[in-house]
């Protein structure tokens, strides 16, 4: 099965579970919204090549931590969205969970989705308890205090944000987690694929501050121009653009170099860098090339 | 050590493994807002209770898993309080965390309280990984969908609600929660303690009908009235306070009977009938008799 037939297929399947019974349904129907149809599904698919690259010999165990990892994803884009942070509209190109369900639902989806991601762990962990224990860790650790992407969020918070520490919370935590859980998943020591998922992450969040500031609301599906509108740290911001599009080809290949010696490591490689041409295609690599030029044109005039 | 001074301890520790790393300070301060002081810690001393009623052979496993409960309660009062919903002023006699904090910090400290909640399962469960898988389930019930507190509270935004499921949702599961997790904790079958936490769980939800129609904000530490403002099902409204109080004495006499046989089950139902008494005084039934006396001479006028 394809990668992303395998996460929808999962997904589904444990939607199944809380289906069947006797929730409130809108409650379930906005859950659903907040996950389905998905974004290119990175952090799941990330934890599930691990978990292959790893054996994979627990495949509904590591189904189960890439629908969780999905799960807090999603719940935090719900939460995030809200009016008392971005006050989104749209949301992977359709309308955002509170402004189709209200402001109630869209917080109580949030907090479902997060339970949820629990019980799907639960679920597929009942045969593997001591995995299980390792995977629960792993994937608060990714979302919590001290440093997971709440946390990250809550940098937004204070007076003194170290940059740093805020993007590597903000979004690289639940890269790491999903690098971790996959190898967990299949009873392999998460250590050595922790740098695949800090270098990923860090890079995916340089990408999408590029995005934003190239104005490509069509393949974001959210509104561009937030970083500036809401004053948040952005390398974008302070490198160029075209700064940026450079570091971001750092992380990239130092992605690439991290993957662990494994079974499958070119295989593992080449997603990476078929990663790395979704998140920045080379046509904005030339158009940035175009921009410098005429900025460059027009300096000298 | 008393069970309170147990329950204070054990959340102490927990916070200092996330206190002593590096978390945006004011996220960590809102979420000890959100948790210190603390109300009756009514639910965590339930779950301790069960788990010594049950031999309590793993003390550090019974304390998390009523540390757990005692986070999810502490994360849905934070999201409850905040403006979409009961737009609260006070809770247990002091401002409420998005009065003080702010709405983004509320949002993201009852997330943060609910992964909390799982590591420090996954703490304590480490060395009993069969019986953490069963404490994940029964937590995570009693929070999300399809019947857990997040549903009750889900129930709210629909157009038709099933009361009784409503009532057993909102309050219900997380007592059924406290009770089941208590006895798993101690490695026991948790199936007969069920009935235990659906009695309380109701007369909980009772009681605190009763009070919010009797306006002793004092005793609530929270703005009286919400249920006639919010429009929201009240056992105080459909019974009368008459009917309510008599309907709470039988719950309450229920959840006295259904204790299991166990090594302290004459403690255990002492402890009940304890809480009885401090959740509906018998002060508050001598101030209903003569309301109702006057009422009644009022009528005959």
């Amino acid at each position: 099965m394809r990668m992303q037939q395998r996460i929808e297929t999962a997904l589904e399947l444990h939607f199944s579970h809380i289906q069947a019974m006797s929730a409130p349904p809108r409650l379930l129907s906005a859950m659903r919204h907040a996950v389905f149809p998905g974004g290119a599904r990175i952090r799941p698919q990330l934890c599930l090549a691990v978990a292959q690259a790893c054996g994979d010999d627990a495949p509904a165990l590591s189904d189960a931590a890439a629908v969780s990892i999905e799960l807090m994803h999603c719940a935090s884009l719900v939460h995030d969205d809200m009016p008392c942070f971005d006050d989104a509209d749209t949301r992977r190109g359709q309308i955002t969970v509170h402004k189709q369900y209200g402001e109630p639902l869209a917080l109580l989806t949030g907090d479902g989705l997060i339970v949820m991601a629990y019980q799907v762990l639960a679920r597929a962990g009942r045969m593997q308890p001591t995995r299980l224990v390792d995977l629960i860790s792993t994937v608060s650790d990714g979302v919590g205090a001290p440093d997971g992407i709440v946390a990250g969020q809550a940098w937004e918070c204070e007076t003194k944000v170290a940059l740093s520490q805020y993007q590597r919370a903000k979004t690289g935590a639940l890269f790491v987690a999903a690098t971790c859980a996959g190898a967990q998943a299949a009873g392999v020591d998460p250590a050595p694929w922790r740098a695949l998922g800090e270098a990923l992450g860090e890079a995916y969040q340089v990408a999408d501050d590029i995005r934003d500031v190239m104005g490509q609301a069509e393949s974001l599906g959210k509104p561009v121009g937030q970083d500036a509108q809401h004053g948040r740290p952005s390398a974008a911001a302070d490198l160029g653009l075209a700064g940026a599009l450079s570091y971001f080809q750092k992380l990239m290949d130092a992605a690439v170099e991290s993957v662990p010696a494994c079974a499958h490591r070119q295989a593992m490689q080449q997603l990476v860098r078929m990663e790395s041409e979704r998140l920045v295609p080379q046509s904005a690599y030339e158009h940035i090339q175009r921009h410098v030029a005429v900025s460059g044109l027009k300096a000298n005039a």
